[in-house]
């Protein structure tokens, strides 16, 4: 199998997505268990100027799906940043998962060279699609997903590397 | 250009080993105006069971150098663990990189399917080229150089995502 644009995506976060929400359910239980309000964990983050843990997964989600979408050309899918519940979270995660599977490889293979323009806050960036997957949306997601993961554990939650890393 | 697995690991390991450590210099900047002991900072941690900032520096560089020697097929080169202050992180990244920064793409493409052991711990696992780049090494390094940025924003460091990111 060769290495493509499809390959290094859409399975990669819908893996690391799935792992997420496996990690969402073993918190809620963490939770339940100590009766901690969960709304505890899901606003709780590791310094006042930082996401809280909410809005990790919320981006996490975002980039994945924004990867996607900008890669194939289609229109991103709007999804409000309302959630939070751990099922809530679990619902969006389920929903971006749902998009990002129901893309065809064909339809993202080949991007390397395409050119996008990318809005990041104020700023807009011009870069090709290899260099935008591999430089940007694929650390941002992991720097998302590992920051979610990094707030449970500073809270308590009983997590390994390997509820991270998940099935390879 | 393709997407193939020289693009997928070398330039993304180096690239991300140095936006750490210039991440390493901020922080060592912030120790020295606040006049804290540096090595409160690299002995931190997000909770007393998991890796202290050095060895999130530490593990991230021994994936990254070890996932090129693996699809490379050449000796992994053994650095001990013996560094605590910034400038030895920094050292420490310097070596990885070059050590990145010295395969050629041919050495390394073409890996997709190359069948590896890697052992875990106590457990070996089988898994060929891509599986072990995109579903291991890259998630597990990203999730070690993002710790380390989370363990030195709790501290208080002023960093953005952007110096996580860099120049993509």
């Amino acid at each position: 199998m060769n290495l493509s644009m499809y390959q290094a995506s859409a399975p990669r976060f819908a893996s690391t997505l799935k792992n997420l929400a496996a990690i969402l359910d073993k918190a809620k239980a963490h939770a339940e268990a100590k009766k901690i309000d969960e709304l505890v964990l899901t606003s709780s983050r590791l310094y006042p100027d930082m996401f809280a843990l909410a809005r990790q997964v919320q981006v996490a989600c975002d980039t994945a799906k924004g990867a996607m979408a900008r890669l194939a050309g289609v229109e991103i899918p709007k999804h409000e940043d309302t959630e939070k519940t751990f099922d809530e979270l679990k619902a969006r995660i389920a929903k971006t998962v749902a998009f990002i599977e129901g893309f065809k490889p064909a339809q993202v293979d080949g991007t390397e060279d395409k050119a996008l323009t990318i809005k990041l806050g104020p700023r807009e960036v011009n870069w090709k699609g290899m260099q935008y997957l591999l430089g940007f949306a694929l650390p941002n997601f992991y720097f998302h997903a590992a920051t979610a993961y990094d707030i449970l554990r500073h809270n308590g939650v009983e997590l390994a590397k390997r509820d991270f890393i998940g099935n390879p």
